[in-house]
């Protein structure tokens, strides 16, 4: 290292992810705050500037960093566009600021001398090179004032020290020996990426006539329902045909009847693969339809990719050497032994040809993204390479930054972190399986109040094809309430995979967490009309969420106490703390309970005093209550409601008109 | 990005600081415990290994990790030499592991067939391209009996999952696609970084006659004195020339009389500056015998290295351009305004001569290292450029790799934390200013249970010539006790300003933190005959720390709860538990204190168990009890003893010789 007399130093600037290997994640309208430790050494003051801009400005954005407490500087700014922003912190020692913070201590005590103020007169010279002309002349009045030795040298001092001068000293700051910090990257989504809804459905399982295999105008034709719910993205099961070999039956029996339509995640026949469409959903017209048709009615299209293949996939055929061979020359399926599962060939990462493999796969998404679609859902990433995942989501975000994709890797916490961090827009979370109230305070804790944040996008779902819980089996109406209520409003994201879910179904194949008749291996004919029995507080809530900015972010999350184990109590909250949301959840789907809040009034954007009043609007059932300070009295019956989402509003101030009372 | 095959990732590498930044610091004789995440996609095994060499060798030495859980894994290994030490880890999927694992699940569950036993032939066969000579037959042979179909199934399979077969494999694994860490540095420093015992004193008050300016050969004289007490690192104040120009007289007043020696801190005169000594204090000779007197008693000198000049200073006339100038043509002198400090000029860091000062003030070190000495507490380094202090210690530490540097910075954290970071020994703290139970659970929670413990060795002192806080002051004996005994317990590293800390002197200047009559501006005479008050407890203190590793060291450190806020209870044990030290202190320094404990035993080395039965031994007052569970009465008087410094010791089972009870 050469020797400098740089003598500021810049460190733990946020936000940053695993001290700045990986971006950290934003959304487009999300203001983006930074901060960072800028200190040098004895009692000098520094000053800092933030530099951003995004991967395709050649020239950094300017803005000055405010200085919070001890050492932490802040500035935000607002992201100009999707994709790769990087930001870097500028310090420096500021000589006029501490030069004339030491003088006004030398004014008050009466110690100030000719040489101090030599020294403004030295300050202001070095801004008088270079600086903005029309600063010139104020600039040069002072360091008349400065220097003139008839004049008291208090009133000289003095105004040095004016607002004025101060102005014209921090604007022609010279700037002497600048330390830059290392770049930081951050990640700028969509809006969407932030706060979606994700209603799952299989399209064959909408045709009117039941035993028949749906459609895409099929599919059109639900929308209205799905939407009408208050859904913003429409997830589908793969769609492309499905393999005939080892083909699975109704609950996943080994030997398919003839009119058993198989598995759509066992991909690819003689009618194509990963980039083709199963024949009895439509062709690419229809396709189009659905999209156009989404669009009209505010959803989103999101695809799953599930890489890996049938035995019937042309690329078994095409491509031999993408798969395992056994040494009895047969190619290797999948297991997690003893279990076999014969309908499915893995993709072999350590293929001798990983290029080959790694730009097919990546044109599936190019296939798709070119036809429309910027959403996927992606299949246990977690059983591909990591490598290949960092690379394929890198190519894919720089040329489409408006690519959404979707995690599903129920696995340990270290690889769901890796796929998050190494580009995962959202994740699947262990929401299905959290249920007593430390669980969920400890887990959403780790998501939201740990740099996990910073990476990791939330989206929690009930349900899904392949999970259906023991406490959604056993616990009736008031479970399906509850957990619904939970996974909308703890996290911005979530999703339900329906008509099962607000039709309630909760019977599973025996010993497993799965539904009986699984519509994974069969077509289900659903009656939606009249709506199910869950269809009006899916409604609610979602418009609630869409109501409540507080709920359409996951930062600003705090826990409460309440002292009962069976209620949960959680706020969120907008920046700058203008939308409030105060959530409690009975957690026992039997029994009323009640308890008193111990509520952090200061996260609820409230006076942190016992006499505080405030209303608390509860969204659900309209119903208005006055609270004062923390402690306050709550009940939750199963049978009526699974909780109160309470929007919080600060008391107004009574305002009486001239001559009446309000 | 290259397209691979490498499906192994490493992450979280411990120990590291700033993930990887600065390196994280241990001693000779430590254990390096090291962990790592690694981590593939799906269901494979992986294997993982550590390597690691010093500075100087070329080759890495490597060590098998050990699985611990969920994806963790660990190694260590002993440091061979002092100075920098690299770490890294390989990660690759284990074939041949993964492929037993899956038989003995198959094989179970009666599904394995001939396919997987191929499968295990490929695999010897790969393990036999460079395996090890010796185990050349062992896998021909394995290979010959998976391979063999007249022999049953079963059989062939078993026989590949013998410990033998495992080892076969597990030596011979050709280690396909090896994923590497990036590489993390360890610092290691001498034994004495970690557990040292510092006695300050000042050499001009020794001298046997009332009034006589003191010698190297009258601190030797002390040395007994010292060493008695049990202490290992005697630390001087600057032994230089004291300028003259504006020397402070008795309790820093302004204008010195003619005999007022002036502050050791005031470096420099005619006589020479920070390579020179102090003419009164003695020569070069009288240096060295001081410094070999010190090691025949066990003790290791410890200079004062400030970096500032008195008026007088050669450098002052030598080298203007490493002083700045004032805008009068004088010099700067040290400021805190108002105050004003003209008997030190502080150096300029933002010299046009940067390499010429660092050199210089390097050189200094340099000096004083050919003299013999390797311990040095740097004043004040928080007034000089980080940029410079990490420059220095790095080339300082690289040739000199047994060299202690402590840090004297009270300051904000941030700025304590990057000292350490960029490379000094040891610290100094807050403890003189934390006096609250909470204050010391939370402070030392910070010091030891995180990612500070890595680089920051804290050094703990009741008092220093700066520093007389308001507490002994007022506090009495107990006070001096209480401190004492904390400051020895809760740090591995401490030392004390004497002889004024043993004869409890506690007089301030009014208003001020600071010694009334202070030895900064004035000599003294102390009659240490007979030894002062607290002699034998100091004596006692280090010899409990000297004969329990436990206290030797900071990483294990626990808080344990007691009911009563008087009574702060902590434990510190060796690695692996076998030195267990329980101590309990009094905070209040006037009334008696008692409380229950609610031990975590798990922490002492004892079963978690309400019924676990254990002795306590204390240490102090040589008592002894018998505890039982994490419930146990406690007392302590401040008129009898400050603290219960507690040998832990499982309770022997009770054996009988035959014939006989015990």
């Amino acid at each position: 290292m050469s020797f400098t007399n740089r003598r500021v130093r810049i460190r733990n600037l946020t936000p940053e992810v695993d001290c700045g290997r990986w971006p950290a994640k934003r959304s487009r309208s999300e203001l983006v705050e930074c901060e960072a430790d800028v200190f040098a050494d004895s009692h000098d003051l520094v000053r800092a500037v933030l530099h951003w801009r995004t991967e395709d400005q050649r020239h950094w954005t300017e803005v000055p960093m405010t200085h919070l407490e001890q050492d932490r500087w802040h500035a935000s700014f607002r992201p100009a566009a999707l994709g790769l922003h990087t930001f870097r912190v500028l310090g420096w020692i500021d000589r006029a600021a501490t030069w004339q913070r030491d003088l006004r201590t030398k004014l008050e005590a009466d110690v100030a001398g000719e040489v101090d103020l030599l020294r403004g007169v030295e300050l202001v010279d070095d801004a008088l090179v270079d600086c903005h002309e029309p600063d010139q002349a104020g600039l040069r009045a002072l360091r008349d004032r400065l220097a003139d030795t008839h004049a008291p040298l208090a009133e000289r001092g003095e105004a040095a020290l004016t607002d004025a001068s101060t102005g014209l000293l921090a604007r022609n700051d010279p700037r002497v020996a600048v330390t830059t910090s290392e770049a930081r990257a951050i990640r700028v989504d969509r809006d969407k990426a932030r706060f979606s809804a994700w209603y799952e459905l299989f399209p064959r399982s909408t045709a009117p006539e039941p035993g028949a295999h749906g459609t895409f105008d099929d599919v059109i034709a639900r929308l209205p329902y799905v939407a009408g719910m208050g859904f913003d993205v429409l997830y589908l099961p793969p769609i492309h045909p499905i393999g005939t070999t080892h083909r699975k039956g109704p609950n996943n029996r080994a030997g398919a009847g003839p009119h058993d339509p198989g598995s759509p995640w066992a991909i690819g026949s003689t009618e194509g693969g990963h980039t083709a469409i199963h024949p009895r959903l439509g062709d690419r017209d229809g396709f189009r339809r659905l999209l156009d048709a989404c669009a009209e009615h505010g959803l989103e299209l999101a695809l799953d990719i599930a890489f890996q293949c049938s035995p019937d996939h042309p690329w078994v055929r095409e491509h031999p050497e993408w798969f395992r061979r056994r040494p009895d020359g047969g190619i290797q399926y999948a297991e997690n032994p003893p279990k076999k599962y014969q309908d499915i060939y893995p993709l072999d990462f350590e293929t001798r040809d990983p290029e080959g493999l790694w730009q097919a796969l990546r044109g599936v998404f190019e296939h798709w993204i070119a036809e429309g679609v910027r959403i996927f859902r992606v299949d246990n990433p977690h059983t591909k390479s990591f490598a290949f995942w960092e690379w394929c989501v890198a190519e894919l975000a720089r040329e489409h930054p408006d690519m959404i994709l979707l995690s599903e890797a129920f696995t340990r916490p270290i690889v769901m972190y890796e796929l998050a961090r190494l580009g995962f827009t959202q994740s699947y979370t262990y929401f299905a399986w959290r249920h007593r109230k430390d669980e969920f305070e400890a887990y959403y804790r780790e998501l939201f109040q740990t740099e996990v944040v910073e990476y990791f996008r939330a989206n929690s779902w009930p349900n899904t094809p392949d999970i259906l819980t023991g406490y959604l089996q056993d616990g009736g109406r008031p479970a399906f309430e509850q957990r619904l209520v939970l996974a909308a409003t703890l996290t911005a994201n979530y999703g339900v995979y329906g008509p099962v879910y607000e039709l309630m179904h909760h019977r599973a194949r025996p010993g497993v967490e799965e539904y009986l008749d699984n519509e994974k291996y069969e077509i289900h004919h659903w009656d939606l009309d009249p709506p199910p029995p869950l269809y009006d507080l899916i409604s609610r809530v979602n418009r609630i969420r869409r109501d409540h900015p507080a709920l359409q972010q996951d930062r600003n999350f705090e826990v409460h106490h309440i002292a009962n184990d069976e209620l949960l109590a959680f706020s969120k909250a907008s920046h700058d703390l203008d939308d409030v949301v105060l959530v409690v959840v009975n957690l026992d789907t039997s029994s009323r309970q009640a308890g008193v809040t111990r509520l952090d009034l200061a996260r609820l954007g409230l006076a942190d005093d016992a006499g505080t009043e405030f209303e608390v609007h509860d969204l659900l059932d309209d119903a208005r209550y006055l609270w004062r300070g923390p402690e306050n009295y709550v009940e939750l019956d199963p049978r009526t409601a699974p909780a109160h989402i309470f929007h919080v509003r600060p008391r107004q101030p009574h305002v009486s008109p001239a001559g009446g009372g309000g």
